[in-house]
């Protein structure tokens, strides 16, 4: 049977020969594990995701959400679903043995969550966003919070949300209204309404705990006015009972192009001035807690992209694999029989291009997945330190990059099925409307670049930019010990050379003030900084695949060549295109900025 | 009010001062016609477009037609808008005063029809599709059938299709099974099954005439044994009237991911061995005959593809001047107000791209229908040999590049709505859906690609390219009278220069018989030319534009301005862009085609 989640050949290919999965072990906080127990669980992983979560994905897209007298009625495929995830731990994967979780690496955790991703993205939502919600609370709640909420998440008996967007303040957050007052009694009541909350409500749990951002009454003006609270759906006595119905409205549901098995929300807070709230950690701090947990949840929204481009390469590829249709340029006699269109060149172009797109960010997603652990894992402070800055750096890449170039996978996909690809009768059409969210959600392609040129790349004296050049330096290096690796190392070389010497360029118009003029292309920066990027992981996967074919197992021949292709395909045809962008970036070009209003 | 389907300053422009529409009235087919009835025309179908067209486009979407008792049922808006459409006689906007037309050029009868496709491209297709199959009829049947099927076609009593695609032969249409057997009597019996035949069914009308392809017992193989039929859901008797339904049964209708007004259709033909058709022209001419319609029903796809990307770019340019988000970059006071979104360069980057890729082939798809125009009433039939010659050779670039890239232009309108582009509150999620289909039918991208390199390019010598080439270069010398120019013209300049060589290289290699290598990289072929086409129209926009600029109307500044900018864009920013792929090209890059099935 052919593979439809993923590739579990390239997963252990990455795990164990990319990215050395079992190193992990050596480290204290892994000692109990080993790749016995890394395959156990992805083995687990992959069950339940074909067998609970992909089989509704369809239908969910057909009946999304209902609401109903108030609240959000779902298909009763995803409890099933989502509760054979809670029982098998997935929800506490990462999270200490003591506090009922397996602690699996990230690295692991996030190789099985992949899984659900690609069977079915909205449904995986609902843990995905009670993780993000729980390890919030986990890292800045005080100890009566954890009691009451944390501990009821981890059980899987309540789930949780994050509620930042307002109808007037999206991508700007220091523009949000919703307001909290003290009650007097170490409470807060909240008032104020949120859009687009994920989750927002649902019948999965018992209770759902919104992490809600809003301003205290002497909450200084812009983001650093912003704090933190936990506003649960019902209240929670002291002994750990549901309470009363809080002061929480689902105002409406939210109708998307896609990801519809997912409810999107219109929550209404204290409506009837009774909407109570806990503050989290200190007041006006909310932004940053919200800040420190982005980079998880980050690499979590860009893998949910390349999973999508996954599903729809592999959905492609066997379609291509089985459909004949036509014959080659050279061989028009139509009394002989069709080809496989696997066969025309044009096809092979579409399905290399994705399994460049998508296996060449997969790769990137469980790289930085690794580099989470590294920040909590690595022995010296000061070697952890340098792993965060890394993957601060690396952040907004991993999120946008899948985002936009796996939703260019699945644009591939349907071309291939042709005609069948642009209806509802196949997977890949929806594969497409799921994944356009990706670029739009947990910070825009451009609120990305500006992260990325505006202030990651120049932090700490470019610590992170020199650590990263360091190590795609390091990975030509090694590639030159593979003579049939210079042609795919040389244009790495070349643009990872003139993007250094761009960004210069660019850090210094920064640091003269002109700040409107150096940022106004950044969107076309963060393009080209992801092709280097992308193009390192290419090169380091070409590296492991020479190093497999050296050691010369037959039976993955196959296999490394194909990787060999796909590095080639990225190498040559993708990364030289960067240079007219780097061009325009290094002109300084303002054909956009100078753009008027009154001229369109 | 701001406009919503088109700018009609930007046609004016078009009309009359890129394309010079009113030299058309100096030939004697359009010597009725003035600037005054041309703007009559348009303007009558902007407001049949507005007041009956966009109002039910997204209805259309949300209730896509049914399938009940056999038959299709759609919506009750779709017939009051199509029946206006038709007594405003736009379904004969070109055909002769005497059959009941208008006469008018095919520059303006497109000119119209834009405003349809931009209003609602699923309603706008039963129109379209008839006048294709009526088109066939009146150029290929004899005149019984006109009598009998194309009369009523024109007074809109019946409508039409066209019937190539079958489950097994899409793409390759030699390998189509459908049957007809001679019955004695001069009729045949149809015998098969068709898949994808939009209006296939629909209650718009009395009579549905499908033009079906199928292959006579005595057919050779492949595409030459291909013959043409009239085969009418009711049959007609000889006074006109209607007789018993023919053995056509609707068997289902496909669920697509857009365009979902439009009824996509299963047929079977001749279930019951009693399907009556009608042999239009000879046996076996009628694939011929169907590419000889083929140029205008292409340019209609790139068309509607162009007003796909001009509906979405007018409704997010509205949405950024409404919405206030944010601040720039350098003034990030919380307490000072946002700003309208396309104060961000981003967003303008956004809008600019878009108006680049919609305006640039809108110019090219109204070139192509004045060309068509060319073809029909150039005086000497060696003009308008030549003419045609032109028009085959840019057909694949009108139908693909927009298909391409208006699409684009649709997933950058969804980003600047942001979350709300992304929920069906808002119409630009429906554009990009309804968007993706252009790619795909009449022709694919593929097919469209192989059809330019491997024939258009070099028929009858390269006749139709050096014409080409001849006119991108004239419009360059003109561009040198203007020195603001010389940073928009040189790019194009170099760009045709590495194509026409690169081209020559690639017909050589044909010639010497490489043919699967050599058309391995068409669709890198096909984007490169489609970007030296368009980046042609661009600056001839641009001379335009600077010669507005030149009367002085102060009015238009602004308007003049915009185009410069945006030919400034498409010309620096994308143009030099190509230059990759083309050395792809030139080395014949066989990354893609060398690639294996067991590698993937």
């Amino acid at each position: 049977m052919s593979e439809t989640l993923l590739s579990s050949r390239n997963l252990a290919f990455e795990l164990y020969e990319v990215l050395d999965a079992e190193a992990l072990t050596q480290r204290e906080r892994f000692a109990e594990h080993s790749r016995e127990t890394f395959d156990a669980a992805i083995g687990t992983a992959r069950s339940i995701a074909e067998n609970l979560f992909a089989p509704h994905c369809r239908k969910n897209d057909e009946n999304e959400p209902q609401f109903v007298d108030g609240a959000a009625v779902l298909i009763p495929e995803v409890k099933p679903a989502v509760d054979a995830f809670l029982e098998a731990g997935f929800l506490n994967a990462s999270r200490d043995f003591e506090a009922g979780g397996m602690q699996l690496p990230t690295l692991l955790s996030q190789a099985c969550f992949c899984h659900f991703q690609s069977a079915n993205a909205a449904t995986t939502s609902y843990p995905f966003l009670t993780m993000g919600a729980a390890n919030l609370i986990e890292s800045f709640g005080n100890e009566e919070q954890k009691q009451r909420f944390l501990q009821p998440m981890i059980d899987g008996r309540f789930f949780g949300t994050m509620a930042l967007t307002e109808p007037h303040a999206g991508s700007s957050l220091s523009d949000l209204r919703t307001r909290a007052e003290p009650a007097g009694d170490g409470t807060y009541r909240i008032k104020g309404n949120k859009i687009f909350i994920s989750g927002g409500d649902h019948p999965l749990s018992e209770n759902i705990v919104h992490m809600v951002l809003a301003k205290l009454p002497d909450a200084p003006p812009g983001v650093k006015g912003i704090s933190l609270f936990i506003v649960p759906k019902f209240l929670v006595n002291d002994d750990g009972s549901l309470g009363k119905r809080n002061d929480v409205i689902l105002a409406g549901l939210f109708h998307k192009m896609g990801w519809r098995g997912t409810t999107s929300t219109a929550l209404n807070f204290g409506d009837n001035g009774e909407c109570v709230g806990y503050l989290v950690g200190k007041p006006h701090a909310g932004l940053s807690y919200m800040f420190q947990m982005m980079n998880e949840a980050r690499i979590g929204v860009g893998m949910g992209a390349v999973m999508l481009g996954y599903a729809g390469y592999l959905y492609s590829l066997e379609y291509a694999r089985q459909r004949p249709q036509g014959r080659l340029p050279d061989g028009k006699d139509p009394t002989t029989a069709q080809v496989a269109i696997i066969e025309h060149a044009d096809v092979r172009r579409m399905l290399l291009t994705q399994k460049a797109y998508v296996e060449g960010s997969f790769d990137l997603g469980l790289y930085a997945a690794r580099l989470f652990d590294d920040t909590q894992t690595l022995a010296t402070e000061e070697e952890r330190k340098s792993a965060l800055e890394l993957l601060d750096l690396l952040t907004p890449i991993v999120k946008s990059w899948p985002s936009d170039y796996c939703l260019k996978a699945n644009e591939l996909a349907i071309q291939i099925l042709g005609g069948h690809g642009y209806t509802r009768e196949y997977p890949v059409e929806q594969y497409y409307r799921d994944n356009r969210l990706n670029p739009i959600h947990e910070g825009t392609y451009g609120i990305q670049s500006l992260d990325l040129l505006g202030r990651k790349v120049s932090m700490n004296g470019g610590a992170a930019l020199k650590q990263l050049v360091k190590l795609v330096q390091d990975c030509c290096q090694r590639a030159e010990a593979h003579e049939s690796l210079t042609a795919l190392r040389e244009p790495l070389e070349h643009l990872l050379s003139r993007l250094s010497t761009v960004t210069l360029s660019l850090l210094g118009d920064l640091m003269k003030g002109k700040v409107n003029d150096t940022l106004a292309n950044s969107a076309l920066y963060l393009k080209v900084f992801g092709h280097m990027v992308i193009g390192w992981r290419w090169l380091e996967q070409a590296i492991r695949a020479e190093e497999g074919l050296a050691k010369g197992d037959a039976q993955d021949h196959d296999f490394y060549t194909g990787k060999l292709q796909a590095a080639r395909y990225f190498l040559t045809w993708e990364v030289p295109s960067m240079h007219h962008d780097l061009a325009i970036l290094e002109a300084k070009d303002d054909t956009c900025l100078a753009m008027q209003d009154a001229w369109f």
